[in-house]
């Protein structure tokens, strides 16, 4: 079983790899190398396998011809250009996020090997200018250049499925929350820096409304999901392969109030209050109410326990206090 | 005003072509300038204003860009390889359905001057995986390369329209029947040749069963709301550029009998029938049932009645006999 992880060197894509390390199987076979690739090589990981590190622009399709000549069996596709960088900078999106995920699709084409391919699609993809809750049968009316790009690949992917050139299943993330490390430029970076930051003892900004409802998973029930995803038969999804991650809905005020049951009145009291327009447009243009048949009739899993999301990041991911 | 058609020489193009030079106006202003582009330079017309053929290969960047170095007002983008074509040639079809109209996004992002674009998408674009009727916020779920292409050149069309790089409408044109000339690559040819060529004397095959429904409109009905799509203010569609244009749900079976009150018993007895599994697969993956409303609020025609569709054709399009 040989495993390449595009964006293997982001948050997800290093939890997904720690994971596999953990585990040393997938799909019910022993992994024998973990590839992992992003636009500067991840670090190195120690496992009882070969775990490599890559340097890949997924834009460059020399480059991408080149790392899959190798046959891989499993390739997760979670390299992006995130929603506001792609919506402040429309060529760095499309290049990245369209002419990317069309070079990796295209160097699968050229194999006689058929990859899994599991690619991280987005709620972005979704509108509220259609009936709410979505279904996996709504259309994608995408109000993002980010949302509009997730949702071309995910076309390209069901159609080079159809065809055979890849066993594609497209997975529509929930916004994943806490994320350890820095505030990126993804509009819903405020999600996870309005928990991080004041458990780390720093001020956060909330951008948003309290009454604004978020949909989202942890990343430790984000990256079991994706195990899942790759394990299931992709002919069992018939002839549509994407469909949304289960996620739970929740305000941004219910947040922060498991953020004071977790750490306390002081903690909170480090989120200040100021709407960003440009962030507000953007979030509230995103559904945050799903209905995930799909995903339910497939086993995959839900949060349900905000605080446990809270203390699971104390636990694993928060910066240790410099003392 | 000044009218680009791309896949002008088509029949469709060339219909639209006739219907503006009658017009001679188009969003309230007078044509000057009125430009026929297709992969063959389609033949001149004349007009009271100026009518130039081009010969335009639109997956070739270049090309694109030298015929859109002129500003237009209103730019149709009716240019395809058609389903069983994009079907049994990939490439060919990725080559034009996707890059061809990336590259008409593209060199409209790259003018000051904002153009109007009509594309026309495919009711292709659905399947019949999802809950029927289909209606505008059902997902574009295309199970054929074709329909794919199409529905990518929506997501796009929307995203470059909210940027404010044209001023776009998507729309899904129901089959449209009866085309006139001889039988084409798309799987949907059959349903102008089992009327067409009985009318003009000659043997059709019908490749699906009689109770195959079909969603259809007419070349008169067609062209007319092509001219209307162009005139509406496209502001008011709001976020979601694309939608169906209406059409009508008749049988195969209530085709022929249309085509017998018309023509007679031996018309429709040069009518034979054998199944084709590969064009029946297709045609049963398209949605024959859609509710339009957006189409019916923006005061678009529909079809009503198939027999005036046979009369109309052989009034205005039928090859005169040789005699």
């Amino acid at each position: 079983m040989r495993v390449l992880i595009i964006g293997g060197g982001g948050f997800v894509g290093h939890k997904l790899a720690e994971r596999l390390i953990e585990q040393k199987t997938l799909r019910g076979e022993t992994i024998t190398h973990l590839a992992l690739a992003d636009i500067g090589a991840p670090s190195a990981l120690d496992a009882d396998f070969a775990v490599t590190a890559h340097a890949l622009d997924i834009a460059d399709r020399e480059a991408v011809d080149a790392i899959l000549s190798e046959d891989w069996d499993v390739i997760y596709h979670l390299a992006a250009v995130v929603s506001a960088q792609a919506e402040a900078d429309f060529v760095a999106g499309m290049r990245t996020n369209f002419f990317g995920t069309f070079n990796i699709l295209e160097a699968c084409r050229m194999r006689v090997h058929t990859p899994v391919l599991v690619y991280a699609s987005s709620v972005a993809s979704f509108s509220t200018d259609v009936p709410q809750p979505i279904r996996d049968w709504t259309a994608t009316t995408p109000q993002t250049s980010y949302g509009t790009q997730k949702a071309v690949g995910e076309l390209l992917l069901n159609d080079y499925s159809r065809r055979g050139f890849i066993d594609g299943r497209g997975v529509r993330l929930p916004t994943v929350v806490v994320r350890p490390g820095k505030p990126n430029a993804a509009a819903s970076s405020f999600c996870s820096s309005i928990i991080r930051e004041p458990l780390q003892g720093e001020p956060a900004m909330c951008p948003v409304s309290v009454d604004q409802e978020i949909w989202l998973a942890s990343p430790r029930v984000t990256v079991g999901n994706l195990v899942k995803v790759a394990e299931i038969d992709g002919k069992a999804l018939g002839g549509i392969r994407n469909f949304a991650l289960p996620g739970m809905t929740i305000t941004v005020g219910a947040m922060l109030d498991a953020l004071k049951a977790v750490g306390g009145e002081n903690v909170v009291g480090l989120v200040d209050h100021e709407i960003d327009p440009t962030i507000e447009r953007i979030v509230q243009g995103w559904s945050s109410r799903l209905v995930t048949d799909t995903a339910d009739s497939l086993g995959l899993d839900r949060d349900d326990d905000f605080e446990r999301i809270v203390r699971d990041f104390m636990a694993t991911d928060m910066r240790p206090a410099i003392s």
